[in-house]
C-alpha cells in the first residue's frame, strides 16, 4: 500500500479547525464549548485512540473563544494527549467514581458561569452527551449561572466540509474499500457460510490495507434479502441468492460507508429490476449533486427514480448522508434536510427500496463535492446485479 | 471452530432476565425502566447489531413493572427486532429530527407521568444517555410528574452476574484470544512495522474464529513502552524492543480483554523485573479471587505485590474490571470499590505499574468467578517475559 497519504495532521489543521470553531463561536457569543464525545475531541486535537469502547471514564474538551483547547482528561491518556498540539492538559486518577473531573471542570468553568457566559455543547440531532447524566446534573448545579446552548450547528458546520487531508484520507479508504469488494467473487461462493464470507472480508480489507473493519453488516437470501443491519448467519450461500455487504472500513480514523450487492448462480428478474431501479436513481443522484443544491433536492432526485418500483421509499428515513470521522454524519440526504450542499462534502448516495414480499435492496456510493460536481470516491458498481 | 457454542440465546434467557430486573425494579418502586444504550437494550431483547456505531438514530426500550419489554426504535431496525421475543414494537421512520421517537415515548409513558410514577434510567457511573440530550430536555418537559431515578444500581446487580450461556460465550471468545497470541512469535518479528503487527493480529484472530476485533492497542520500545491506548505506529519492531498487545476480541456480542508482553530478540533485566512483579501481582490476585471477596481487597492483594516496584501505581485506577457484552464491565477492581465478588462474575485482572524513565507495563488475564475460587477463562501468561 505504497500509496498511502501520511497519519495523522499537520498542526496546521488544528489551528485552522480552532480558528474556525472560535469564529462561529464568536459570532453566537459563546464564552467555550465544552465537548464530551470522541469524534469532537479528535476533531480539535488529533486525539486518536480505540480506548473509548471502554465506557468507563469521560473525556473534556473545552474550546475556549480563544487560544487552545484545554484538555480534561483521565490519567491514562495523557501520554498520548501530550503528543499533540495542546498544552493545557489536566488529568485525574480515572475512574473516580465521587469525582470523575467534576472538580477539574468546575476548576476551569467557574470564572465563566459567575459572570453567566454562553458555553456550547452538543445537544442536537445525532449527538449524544458521554459522561454520566448525574455528573451532568451535578456540574450544571455546581455552576449555577453558567448558560449552557446547544453548539450542534456549530460542529455541524465545520465537520460538514472537508479539508483537503482529509479527502485524501476518504479517498484512500474508499479505494481499499473498493479494492476489497472487488475480491468477492473469491469469497462469496456457493455453500460458503455467510459469517465465513464476513470474516473473510474482513482478512481481505486488512490485507487490503484497512487498519480495520469497524461496520459490516448485510443479507443473503433467496431472490433478495429482508434486513439490512443484522449481523451474519452461518446459512450457506445458495445459487439465487442475493447478497448485499456494506461495510465501515477505517484508515486513520475516517471511513468509507459503502455496500455492494451480488448474486449467487443467477439473479432472478425482479431483483435484477431493483438493482436497475437503484443503480438508475444513484446515478441520477451523482449527475445532480452540486454545491449550492439543498440535500432535500438531492433526495428528491433520487426519490423520483426509485419512485418507477416504490412509492413509499423512505422508511429508512433518508438516501444518504455525510461522511468522515464517524461512519454516518450530517447531513441527510432527506426530506427534511434544507441544508444546502457545499464544495468539500464528503457524502453517501444510499437509494434503497422495498420490493416483493418485503424484501429490501440497497445501493451506496461515495462522493466528494467538488466545484463542478460530485467526484466518486468508491468504485462505481456496474449497471447490472453482479452474479458471482 | 467446530467447538463453538450456540449463537444467541433461548427466550428463557430473556424470560428470566426481565424477571430479576422486575423484581429489583419492585424493591425500588419503579413502573419501568427506559433505556437507551445498546448493552442494556441487547440485554433484555438480544438485539444485536453493528447499526449502533452510527449517531443517527436513538433507540428506546421500556422494561415495565410487568410483562415483556416493549420497544420504541427506528423502522429500520424493526425487522431484525421482529426475530426477539418481543412483541410491542413501535417504529418511525427516523431519522425525522422534529420527531425522533419522542411523541412515541410521550404516548407510552403519559400514564406514568400523569400518575407521578418513578421510572428508572441509567445516571451513574459507566453509564450514558443515548439521545440528544435536547430530546431529553424536551422529553422530561413533555412528561412533567414523571420522577426519573437512576436505576444504574440495578442494571449493574444484573449484568455483573453472568449466566452459564453467557459464560460459555465468554470463555470460547477468551480461547479465541489466546490461540490468536499463541501466533505472536510468527506475527511479530524484528523489522516487521508495528502497524503490520496489528493488521496480522487482526487477521489472525478471524481465521481463529472471531466475529470481529474491535479493540486492539499497544505499544513497542527500546526496554519497555510508554503508552497504552494508542493506535500502532509504522515503527519497525526492533531488538531490544518491548511489545505489548491488548485485545478485546468478539464473538457472539461478547469480548474477552487482556494483553501479552514479548521481548524481540532479547529482555532488558528492568523489564524482566517489571514481568515478574506483575506475573506475581496477577498470581496473587488469581489465587486470592473468591466469592464473598471485596473488589477493594482484591485489589490491595494485587497492589502490595506491585509495591514491590511502584508503590505509586494507580494513575489509571484500578486493576481489573467486569466483562461481558462490553470491553470493560462493572465493576472495578479499585480502592472505591466496596462491591462484593460473586459467584459466577467475569472479571478480568489488569496489574500495572511505572518503571524507569515513566516506561509502563500491564498484565491482563481473564477470570470466572466460581463458588471455589477464579477459573482462568484465558490461557496464563508464562510466568516470565517471552522472548521472540
Amino acid at each position: 500500500m505504497g500509496d498511502a497519504p501520511k497519519k495523522g495532521f499537520d498542526r496546521a489543521e488544528f489551528v485552522a479547525r480552532t480558528a474556525r470553531a472560535q469564529a462561529l463561536m464568536a459570532a453566537e457569543n459563546l464564552a467555550g464549548m465544552l465537548l464530551t464525545t470522541e469524534a469532537e475531541i479528535r476533531y480539535f486535537t488529533g486525539f486518536h485512540t480505540l480506548f473509548w469502547q471502554s465506557p468507563t471514564r469521560p473525556w473534556f474538551l473545552l474550546v475556549p473563544a480563544e487560544g487552545k483547547p484545554v484538555a480534561i482528561i483521565p490519567e491514562i491518556g495523557a501520554a498520548l494527549m501530550r503528543q499533540s498540539w495542546i498544552d493545557d492538559i489536566r488529568t485525574w486518577p480515572a475512574p473516580r467514581p465521587s469525582d470523575d473531573g467534576l472538580t477539574l471542570l468546575v476548576e476551569l468553568l467557574a470564572p465563566l458561569a459567575r459572570t453567566k457566559q454562553r458555553v456550547g455543547l452538543m445537544k442536537g440531532h445525532e449527538t449524544m452527551l458521554r459522561m454520566p447524566l448525574g455528573d451532568f446534573e451535578d456540574l450544571t448545579s455546581r455552576l449555577a449561572g453558567l448558560n449552557f446552548i446547544d453548539a450542534t450547528g456549530i460542529m455541524r458546520a465545520l465537520r460538514m466540509v472537508k479539508s483537503s487531508a482529509e479527502i485524501e484520507k476518504l479517498a484512500h479508504v474508499c479505494a481499499i474499500g473498493s479494492r476489497t469488494f472487488a475480491q468477492m467473487p473469491e469469497l462469496a461462493r456457493a455453500r460458503t457460510p455467510l459469517d465465513e464470507v464476513f470474516r473473510a472480508f474482513r482478512r481481505e480489507a486488512l490485507l487490503q490495507g484497512a487498519d480495520d473493519v469497524p461496520y459490516l453488516v448485510g443479507g443473503a437470501d433467496q431472490g433478495g434479502y429482508y434486513d439490512v443491519i443484522s449481523p451474519p448467519s452461518a446459512r450457506p450461500l445458495q445459487n439465487g441468492d442475493i447478497v448485499m455487504l456494506d461495510t465501515g472500513v477505517s484508515w486513520d480514523g475516517y471511513f468509507c460507508d459503502f455496500d455492494r450487492n451480488f448474486a449467487i448462480g443467477h439473479a432472478d428478474d425482479l431483483s435484477r429490476r431493483a438493482y436497475d431501479v437503484l443503480w438508475r436513481a444513484t446515478q441520477a443522484g451523482l449527475e445532480a449533486a452540486r454545491p449550492g443544491l439543498s440535500c432535500r433536492a438531492l433526495f428528491d432526485v433520487m426519490k423520483s427514480v426509485i419512485a418507477e418500483m416504490d412509492t413509499a421509499s423512505g422508511d429508512v428515513g433518508r438516501m444518504g448522508h455525510g461522511l468522515g470521522m464517524q461512519l454516518t454524519e450530517w447531513p441527510s440526504l432527506a426530506a427534511f434536510e434544507g441544508t444546502e450542499i457545499k464544495e468539500n462534502m464528503v457524502l453517501t448516495l444510499e437509494p434503497s427500496l422495498s420490493y416483493g414480499d418485503g424484501r429490501i435492496m440497497v445501493h451506496e456510493e461515495n462522493i466528494v463535492i467538488r466545484s463542478t460536481g460530485a467526484e466518486l470516491l468508491s468504485l462505481r458498481a456496474p449497471p447490472e446485479l453482479p452474479v458471482i
